[in-house]
């Protein structure tokens, strides 16, 4: 079973927007079990769509085009398949219903150009598109299958991850790709693959590393009729790769950092505040981006200036002039400044250099001082992080939440 | 001149990466005024993508590669070029002698396959890569040429704006594509399609709109044969469009909201300090993101919950029991008590319900009042973003930027 991809749309040649639904679609066909080597992308022209639609019928058993079923004369790919698999349009008047129905829905008013988006294939059944007008289809003809699914993305996912999907893992035989993905932050790439070894190279399941800023993804991944038939073979190893990492896995599949600090805050009924400098606010909006939050995050303070860390946190004048803004007792005492005057059972701090300018042989660009205090008293950690002014700020507000998190789990 | 781009890498059909490389490309054939009319996208093995070259040379004056250019047995884009070109590999004493020269430099052992990336076909002349091991090359034969690029975004955007832009510029006959970028806030696409009118639809230069969260960019471009030949047509163009839009064109090119709103601050020699809520700490974020932004910007205070707006704002208890912590009195409290507090010439603050619960009849998600405390008082604004937690936590960001730009170009 081999498929091919055909996109369309002559935006995509000039790189106004780039192809993400290609990706998107060879994930798929991964995961479905079936062979995709070719991808073709041609613009909005009719003799050209067809010749590539004729090139692709010639060596694939599946094609799968994105783009160009819209109401307009651009929009070419309902006649270029017509053309290529010898089906004539059709006019389809349930398909002309559901376009008129979500026109009145959104009380736009009629135009005719839109039945055109009534037309298909007449060897082709229509895929319902409950986020646009215009319809997809699969179309199947001696022994081939084009499937035409909608460019904008809102309405390309939903049709590509129902109906396509289940078509596509049908076509592959039934078994799928299925994986279990593992979060790993506060070590290195490096240092995983080392410590997981002949783990990472199995050949079912599989297990491949993503680095991320500040941390490292595993997806461990098999081929499998079913659920339960892929979990079998999928939790002994990564019960393994657990087992050998510990607890710097800090979730699975959605989870994120941030989260996961906010559930152990929670289930010990503790409250976190903040006291940022460097990364000027970025930690707060991390861990406020999750929902319900508010629940333990109780609130925090940036302070950019000495006289604002003096003032807001009641960090002491003499720290400052004997150590300077970014030292580790500068941050210890923000820390502790920060949990003292926002009531909260743990607070963090973070203050550094993030650069481009204000670095110092003693304090280069990139060095940062992260202090966690909390019912046990206070601590600190020093880090000197390499690139922009803008990986500096991330990386810091990560491995702040990474200390948080290390300290909570010490603490249970 | 026509053009087409053949994509070479396994991991683009399994949809492991998105191929921006092949976007960016295109970009750059517009600019240079090169016909590009078909990309094609194939995997690592040998016979598909020399079929693909084969193809393309069939129908293209120019043909470019990305990517298959290292020293592994998976890269065989010089295979594939050789072979469709009929130009057999050589060995170029030279081109060793560099990768030679990068091991060294990097202190990394020397591994004889690297000697793959020293080949080159006959009839090519190489194209140094400052960023990596592995050279480009541009190949030309019997009136065609193939320009083959490596994969990797670093090594591949500096040889694409670098030498291959000047090779299709010729080509192109020597007129590109320039352009200028205006931005803009605080002005929904439709209207500022509306008062530009007729505007929208030039031919030379033309003026395309690109929606971006809470702003639009106008990129108002011409081909021309110089810097020179360019500004005359965009310059009298520009100025219309400023002329009829107003303040809501905040900035040109490069220029971010809240760098232009932190230009605007120190050249006043004011300063600014925040009190979020709802926000988290992200717009502070944004504006410490500016290098240099300790300047103008003192600090902030998150406060997530009443009572932190009351102990560190100094928000009235009786105001919070009123009017709620959502609400245009709260905002303004809130602005007052961090401006006085840090002792900032302005203070902004944001209140809002970002969701997804917390929302009421009267008080929806994506309610959110933005205060603007100055010399000349305290302002409120109330908004209904649309959208998720996330949308509407940018949407306040930015709307608070925008109502303190407007604030501080009153005082002028």
């Amino acid at each position: 079973m081999r498929a091919e991809v055909v996109s369309v749309g002559t935006e995509l040649l000039l790189g106004q927007i780039v192809d993400t639904n290609a990706a998107e679609l060879g994930r798929v066909f991964a995961e479905c079990g079936v062979v995709h080597t070719h991808r073709q992308t041609v613009g909005d022209n009719l003799e050209r769509l067809t010749e590539a639609l004729h090139l692709a019928l010639s060596r694939s058993d599946v094609v799968v085009t994105i783009g160009g079923l819209g109401p307009t004369e651009d929009d070419l790919t309902r006649d270029g398949i017509a053309a290529a698999l010898g089906s004539p349009l059709v006019h389809d008047p349930e398909l002309e219903r559901t376009v008129r129905e979500v026109f009145a829905r959104r009380r736009l008013p009629w135009v005719e150009s839109q039945l055109r988006q009534a037309q298909r294939p007449e060897c082709a059944r229509p895929l319902p598109n409950p986020n646009g007008t215009a319809p997809g289809f699969i179309a199947e003809k001696d022994g081939k299958a084009v499937v035409a699914l909608p460019g904008p993305r809102g309405e390309f996912v939903p049709m590509l991850e129902g109906p396509v999907r289940e078509f596509l893992a049908r076509l592959g035989g039934g078994r799928t790709l299925r994986s279990r993905l593992l979060r790993i932050a506060g070590m290195g790439e490096s240092v995983v693959e080392h410590r997981l070894g002949e783990l990472m190279h199995g050949s079912d399941p599989t297990v491949a590393p993503y680095a991320k800023p500040g941390e490292v993804h595993l997806r461990v991944s098999t081929m499998a009729g079913s659920e339960a038939e892929a979990e079998a073979r999928l939790a002994p190893l990564v019960a393994e790769i657990r087992d050998r990492l510990g607890d710097v896995v800090y979730g699975e599949g959605d989870e994120t950092l941030e989260s996961v600090v906010l559930g152990l805050l929670q289930r010990s009924g503790a409250t976190l505040g903040l006291a940022e400098s460097c990364t000027g606010g970025g930690l707060g909006a991390r861990v406020t981006n999750v929902p319900g939050s508010s629940r333990a995050f109780v609130g925090g303070f940036v302070t950019y200036s000495n006289e604002a860390k003096v003032r807001h946190l009641g960090v002491r004048e003499e720290t400052l002039a004997a150590h300077g803004a970014v030292s580790a007792e500068t941050a210890a005492e923000m820390a502790l400044g920060a949990r003292e005057r926002l009531g909260a059972t743990w607070a963090v701090s973070v203050t550094g250099v993030a650069g481009p300018d204000g670095g110092t042989e003693a304090k280069p660009v990139g060095l940062v001082y992260i202090g966690i205090a909390g019912p046990g008293g206070v601590e600190t950690h020093r880090h000197l992080f390499p690139g922009t002014r803008e990986t500096v700020r991330l990386r810091s507000a990560q491995m702040a939440l990474v200390e948080l998190r290390s300290a909570l789990i010490a603490r249970v």
